[in-house]
């Protein structure tokens, strides 16, 4: 490509709304403009990145034995009706009515309408394992969209959905899967770990993310260096203790702790570690009664350094659905106001859960349910009853590993790929049958498997940028290779030069952009930089009288001067 | 490709719905499927073909200097309501609410994205002539969808704009559009031709139609074989008569004519030839008064074996926003109702336009106002005033060529593209300027240039099929080549022989499909025929016996043997 057939457009300065260095980064470089709220025209340099995602995606989806379709943006209401998610789905999913009043979705995914082709398509098992995805137009009406490609609204995302006659074959075909998107993200050229999921209210046997580790993501990875042990938080087990709960040694004592509502300040005031002290917080479960006879509350104690983990407190059996309660709810059933709580004394009955950590402490703090005071020395079984225990908390970093291989480490990443035992979820509903050996109709087991294809390249620059701008992996950058010629439209020999090196970089397959717009080479060096391409070769008369060129790898602090006869062969070997 | 690791699904039938012959054969080949009216999941076997007309787009687009980027699905209603097409559209823009009630329009086409892109992009002179491209789903609220993918409501259409400095500019971006339009169509191996069209409503200096010649065509395409000249019905100009017009030989005469309304019967009563009769046509225009005061009938008039051309009678100086008027209308403006009526002694004044060939016609019949009574010897000057005179019947075969150089004929064609010079009709309402070498701003001269990349499916079949089924052009296909062993599964030889040549032919770029699957020969010849693959090799036992294989070509009526080793280069150079 030359440049004065391309449209390069950069910005010194980043628009106001834009929070994060990938959103504010594409900004700059051209790569994408606002159209409204989470929604973005991607400009051709951007459109360029994408286009390498999806080319990545599409043979190793191809190469796993994946099957391309297409399906339609705009789906008829009718099949998320047959699933029950034309209800669920609330405010996210995109209504719309056509001219005769009937009502579409926008998709956000397309498990109705695969699961439809295939009731249809998919007659005998002698058809099955069958795996078909597409590459498509995504809506999901955010509540707040922001962070420019990172949560839109419009957005590309690669479904893949996978079709098999019993579990075994969805474990071989989520596998392989699991296989093809390791492949894909290794192409991709980006760091990233692919953690055990949460099934989440879907059910279903199986899950992964795959994250792109990124300080700055918003989900936080655990895993442990020692073993292949890797999961989110809100699937990541935190053990129990292993030593024995110790015996009480104090006596419990009504405390003064006037004002103090956070553990951090009991312990502060009390003098005591903040480990000593234990958390409560109170969630409200509505039971299935409209007049409220099945209203439950519930108390959930977590140590004082520990944060409650709401996937996990969910599981705990009758507390699907739970609630925070409010603080006139608080008052009613302990009598006291939100920060002097605890299960001891409670003005109304209610269901105390205690963390596996909390259940294994003596000799702790917690609230006494009167405002200004706390207990300390409290022990289980001898001032209160034994509680239920759960794992209620998010792991942290030096727990035990789940694996008992090690300890626990943290990294931040942002999730860009999810894989999914669906199981009969949607086949059920839809009844998507296949008659088996015997003749007799039996259940699709489904899987799904996403990647977030225009979510890559914000993940692919929070991991890879500088002061200058965008550092691109190759594999993913608009271009490879930038040909900046000093005067190209001054100097004859470096004209030639140029248009040499760039035909013979086309012809030996390198995706090469000659700037041949003659902007001065501050203005050259600075918008590559920003845009990130990973290879820059100068060309100046200087060198050529010497007959030498200049590269420099994006990350590179300096240039290496090279011979002009040897830079395709020193450009293929840095790309191979 | 393997057809193991495909999907194939063929039908015997077409379903009820399907009216014409592409969408009868894309159903049976297994290309589409329904999911709701007008809308379509593209099938393995049918996306294959997409992806084919999208690269052939996307090289000549680039070839000729546009620059792909990709435009949102779902658009703001902001900048439709700037040009006023939020209102004008009607229920074919499909109108969507987003969470916060704010008003979208799913994308028919992009002009106001793509300006708005430009205004804020394209500064100055420099920056121009720039056009951008995408290809992108479409959808459009069709009254009625029919006729698979050549009337469906979501579609993908490439779109491009051209920006341009001045007029002259923007004649060179049209023609370099018009001549990658018709290096597109050549490359698809389509019969088709270009032909002006009439720029309708949306104004602009020029505009032509790409259609693809088929008898099943909706449209009407008139062209000269004896010079270039070619025109949709719409534009195609009806020159007078060259002949000045007789003198009157005849008397006006009213002739009683019972029960005879429609000019073929009165010719035939009278026995005298249909081109002597004169056909009455009542329009009304409104006026600009909600009263009616604006009110103005008008006959309009062209000879017995001609028809209205509405467009050009639309563009009569007056007649703009014409309907034809209700019987009640008609009887108190002739004082008889249709069947009978005439310029001659109506009721209340009505404005009379001859065609232009009408106007050169003497001793005519119309009608008499009266019911069962015509007038014969009718001349104009003596029995009437003279009318006003306008171009206002479709051309027929054997009218003269506007051109002066022969006589037109006509073919039927399906319109797949469209380039329109749209001057500033968009940028005028959106402000899209940019600063002239004086820093004076200076408003964009636009084009447009579509291609409706799913309906050249359904054009490229009508064009190409037989009682077998479709027949591709081998840029087209779904598959280039398909093997077809008779016995993969069972003959080692053949199943080496086949594998061995699907290996050589994939190793040199022939997009070939090998029949493992194990069907019988007829299941097998009669999918692959249905599917419309060009190039079809027969790999059997006995052929090997013999060094042979059987090549067939789709349109072939006989099977040619060809040496084992000579097959690979044969087929290239059918391919080539």
């Amino acid at each position: 490509m030359r440049a004065s057939r391309f449209f390069i457009s950069t910005l010194k300065e980043a628009p106001a709304d834009a929070e994060i260095v990938s959103h504010k980064l594409m900004m700059r470089a051209g790569m994408i403009k606002r159209l409204g709220s989470g929604i973005y025209t991607y400009m051709p340099m951007g459109l360029r990145v994408i286009r390498k995602v999806e080319a990545i995606v599409r043979e190793e989806m191809n190469r796993a034995g994946a099957i391309e379709l297409l399906m339609p943006v705009v789906q008829p209401a009718e099949l998320w009706q047959e699933t029950g998610r034309w209800d669920k789905m609330g405010p996210e999913l995109m209504r719309v009515k056509d001219r005769h009043g009937r009502d579409f979705a926008i998709q956000p995914t397309s498990e109705e309408v695969v699961t439809d082709v295939v009731r249809t398509e998919i007659r005998s098992y002698r058809q099955l394992p069958v795996n078909f995805y597409h590459i498509q137009t995504k809506f999901r009406d955010e509540r707040r969209p922001r962070f420019g490609l990172m949560r839109g609204r419009e957005f590309t995302m690669k479904d893949a959905y996978s079709f098999d006659r019993d579990t075994a074959g969805l474990q071989r075909s989520y596998e392989i899967m699991f296989d093809a998107y390791t492949r894909i993200f290794t192409r991709f050229g980006l760091q990233f770990r692919a953690v055990a999921a949460d099934n989440g209210a879907i059910g279903g046997s199986g899950s992964h993310e795959f994250h792109v580790i990124a300080e700055t993501g918003e989900d936080a990875l655990v895993y442990c260096p020692d073993s292949d042990y890797a999961a989110n938080m809100e699937a990541a087990e935190a053990l129990a203790p292993t030593a024995a709960r110790a015996a009480p040694t104090q006596a419990l004592t009504k405390t003064s702790t006037p004002g103090k509502q956070r553990c951090e300040d009991v312990a502060a005031l009390l003098g005591l570690p903040l480990t000593q002290n234990v958390k409560s917080i109170v969630v409200v479960t509505e039971g299935e009664e409209e007049n409220g006879a099945g209203k439950q509350v519930w108390l959930l104690l977590v140590r004082g350094d520990h944060d409650l983990n709401e996937v996990k407190a969910s599981k705990v059996p009758g507390l699907a659905g739970f609630r925070f309660a409010g603080e006139s709810e608080i008052l009613e059933w302990f009598g006291s106001p939100p920060g002097y709580l605890g299960p001891i004394g409670t003005k109304k009955p209610v269901r105390v859960v205690a963390d596996r950590t909390v259940a294994a402490m003596s000799d702790f703090v917690c609230g006494a349910n009167e405002t200004d005071f706390h207990f300390t020395g409290v022990n289980w079984g001898r001032d209160l009853p034994e509680a239920e225990v759960a794992d209620l908390r998010n792991v942290v970093e030096g727990d035990p590993s789940p694996d008992g291989k090690g300890v626990l480490a943290i990294q931040r990443g942002i999730e860009v790929g999810h894989v999914f035992q669906l199981g009969t979820r949607y086949s059920e509903d839809m009844k998507a049958t296949f008659l088996d050996e015997n003749g007799k109709p039996q259940l699709l087991q489904m899987g799904c498997y996403g990647i977030g294809v225009t979510r890559i390249l914000g993940a692919a620059i929070e991991q890879n940028f500088d002061d200058k701008g965008i550092i691109w992996p190759a594999s993913l950058a608009p271009f490879e290779v930038v040909l900046c010629p000093m005067g190209y439209d001054r100097s004859e020999s470096v004209k030639a030069e140029a248009d040499r090196l760039y035909e013979a970089l086309t012809a030996a397959g390198i995706d090469v952009i000659l700037d041949d717009r003659g902007e001065r080479p501050g203005v050259m060096f600075a918008d590559w930089e920003l845009i990130g391409v990973p290879h820059r070769v100068v060309i100046g008369e200087r060198g050529l009288k010497e007959g030498k060129l200049e590269y420099q790898g994006r990350r590179d602090t300096e240039a290496t001067a090279v011979a002009v006869d040897e830079m395709a062969a020193f450009l293929q070997a840095r790309l191979a």
